[in-house]
C-alpha cells in the first residue's frame, strides 16, 4: 500500500538534500550542474519504490538518473532503499513532481530518455486522460526529450498497453521495439525489474515498447 | 497438414465454378458483376480451410466475401466444408491467387475490408518480407482497399504480431482497435473463429488489430 498520507514525508525529503532535489523548477535548463557532468539524463516518471532507478544508477554510472514521483510518502520508500544501498550513487536524484508540470522543470531537449514502468492504468474510460501515455502527457514528453530521445513503456496492464499503442500511433510516434512477453523473450536479458514486476510477472505477460517522437 | 500436392486439386476447382472463380484477372474492376449487386466486398487472404469466411458469409448476407488462397489443395478443403454446408451462399467465392498479384485481380478501391487470420509467421528474420503484413504487401492492400477500408489482422503468433505493429506504424497506418487477448476481452462476442483458432486459443492469447491506410 502506498502511504500517501505520511505527514512526516515532506520533512524526510528535506533531510535528504543529497539525493532529493527540492525547488525543482530552479534547475530548469541547468540539470547538468546538479550532476556536474554532461552525461545523458534519463528520468523515470512514477518511480514508485525506486528499485528500477536505483539499480539503473548502479549499473550505468555514466548516465544520470532522476526518479520523478508525485507522492512524497512514496519517495520516502525509495529513500529507505537508497539508504540501505551500500553504493554512493552520485548519478541519482529523486524529485517530487507531477508529470503535468515537467516542462516547468526541464528545458526543451534536456532529457535523453523517459521510462514509464507499470504506470497507474486508470482503468475507467472516463479517466483515460490521466493515463501517463495519453495525449495529455505526450506533448510534455516530446518537448523535454531530445529529438531521438526514447520513451520506454513497460506494463503488465493489457488495457493500458492496448490504449498506449493507439495513443502513440495517433500522436505519430515511431515504434522501434515491441515485446508482448518480456520475460519469455530472447534479447531482453538486461531488463531491470521493478519490485512490482518481480511480484506480478508470474501471473501474466509483461508488455514493453520503445518509441520516439517524430522530429520536425 | 496441408495437402499441397493433391494432383487432382485443380480439377476439383474447375468442377466448382459456382463458387470458385477461375481466370480471376478477367474480373478486375467488375467484381460486382460476379455477385450481381453493389454490396461491399470483404476478402480473406489465406483463407485456409475456409471456416471463417464461410461462417461470415452465412452471418452477413449483405456483404460479399471472397476467400483467397495460394494453394489449390487447401481450397479443396474449404470446398468440402462449403459442400457440407446446407446454405446456398450466393455471397461467397473462393479463388486461387498469390497475394503478391492481387492488384492484377482487383481494381483500386474495389475492396472494403481485408482479413488476415493466423497468417504464416515466417519466423526466420531473413523471411520477414514474406510475412503478409510486411511492406512487400501493404502497398498492394492499400491500392485495392477503399480509402476507409480496414485491414484486420488476427493471430496467435506473438512474433508476427509484434512485427506487424511496427510494420503498420512504419507504413503510417492508423490504428483503430487493438486487443492483446481476444478470447478474454469484453466487446468481441461477435468474433468468428477459424478452425485453427478453436484448436490453439487455449494455449495462449489471440492478438487482433484493426487498421486503415491513410488517405492521401
Amino acid at each position: 500500500m502506498r502511504l500517501r498520507n505520511n505527514p512526516k514525508a515532506n520533512e524526510i525529503l528535506e533531510n535528504h538534500k543529497d539525493v532529493v532535489v527540492l525547488n525543482t523548477k530552479e534547475h530548469k535548463g541547468h540539470w547538468r550542474n546538479i550532476f556536474d557532468n554532461d552525461n545523458p539524463i534519463f528520468i523515470e516518471i512514477g518511480m514508485g519504490k525506486g528499485d528500477f532507478i536505483i539499480e539503473n544508477a548502479k549499473q550505468y554510472p555514466n548516465i544520470n538518473f532522476i526518479g520523478v514521483e508525485k507522492f512524497p510518502s512514496v519517495i520516502v520508500g525509495a529513500l529507505k532503499k537508497y539508504d540501505d544501498s551500500s553504493y554512493d550513487l552520485k548519478n541519482l536524484r529523486f524529485m517530487k513532481e507531477d508529470a503535468l508540470f515537467l516542462n516547468e522543470v526541464f528545458a526543451d531537449n534536456e532529457i535523453s530518455r523517459i521510462y514509464l514502468n507499470f504506470s497507474d492504468p486508470w482503468p475507467k474510460k472516463k479517466h483515460a486522460k490521466r493515463r501517463l501515455t495519453s495525449h495529455t502527457f505526450l506533448p510534455i514528453y516530446q518537448k523535454l526529450l531530445k529529438p531521438d530521445g526514447e520513451l520506454i513503456l513497460k506494463t503488465d496492464n493489457r488495457i493500458l498497453f492496448e490504449f498506449s499503442l493507439i495513443s502513440f500511433q495517433q500522436f505519430h510516434m515511431d515504434f522501434h521495439d515491441i515485446c508482448l512477453d518480456l520475460h519469455h523473450s530472447d534479447g531482453y536479458e538486461d531488463n531491470i525489474q521493478t519490485e512490482y514486476e518481480r511480484k506480478f510477472s508470474p501471473f501474466g505477460p509483461i508488455y514493453r515498447i520503445v518509441t520516439t517522437f517524430k522530429g520536425e
